[in-house]
């Protein structure tokens, strides 16, 4: 089954959730190593900036995925 | 019941601040450990670079949110 | 009164302060203690990255303000 | 006369032209004093990652006025 | 043939592949050398920072492949 | 002629390359001196964030040509 089988999700929750689902996978197909991510973690979990950058590309993706549900209007 | 209810706000300046969580629930997500991120906060709070890089996700945030309120038009 | 009660202005020039005001706000709700960010006013006032990185979240909300108002083309 | 009477634009290149005056005002908005802009000016004309910000604010900004002139398709 | 075809893809999977590519295109392009980029490549695999903003670049390009497909709703 | 005579291309593959030419040139406005953009080209071209900035702002450039041309799929 695909990782990413739509972008409609039930609630805006879920869709929070994709979207930072999206910003992860980003990384992974960047960098496939498990080991190398997860040594990484400790840099940026430990780091406000880190956070941030983060934070604005999980924004971005939720647009995306909001865009996609018609933010959930219907 | 869910933090992320739906997009829809009665006001402006609520989907402002909607805005602002969203902002800060997806760096909870990627730090969920509340001690940590209070560390952090005195690192972002007392920079200027930080502050603008954390207004830009606030920014792009509003932007869903103000589109999925028809940007309080109608 | 609320500090943001619409996104609607007469004019671009003022959609364009609104924007600034907007990306001056999320700061301002980041760090709300006034002498904290008067003293931080000094650096990225006199640093150019700081001073474009703020420019660039002022274009993102302005395309917030500017789609708001339909580009004041009516 | 205001400095932005309009969104609207001759040509997709004027309209290039107003988005590099709209990412400038930006700055000018957060450091009004002449001396002090044109003193960082030498910083980031001569500082390759500081140009390529600079074009990620003018890109940002010609979105909103690409969309505003409806892509000059008409 | 034509690296880019089109922006239209089967399914979501392929279009966030597609964004990918998107994003190293334009590196590619940027720095043609073959020898430079894979020199650069542990550079950026190795840093938390690196592979976020890799993660934004992803995104944006997502949104304009999301778009093109209309969010592969039909 | 200007050298953004409109932005409806051909082919998306022209319209990246359109996108690049955009973000090329919102550097040249910003820094005309041939010379000293030559002398930078080296320090952007050799390192991996300089790079995935570059591409960050070739994406942000191809959603507004990817808009202009209806994503090609007429």
């Amino acid at each position: 089954m695909s990782w990413l089988p739509g972008l409609i999700t039930a609630t805006p929750e879920e869709g929070f959730q994709l979207a930072i689902k999206l910003s992860r996978m980003a990384v992974k197909f960047t960098q496939p190593d498990d080991a190398v991510r997860s040594r990484l973690r400790k840099d940026y979990e430990n780091n406000a900036d880190s956070l941030t950058m983060a934070s604005q590309v999980v924004a971005i993706n939720f647009q995306t995925i909001a865009a996609a549900n018609r933010y959930w209007n219907s």
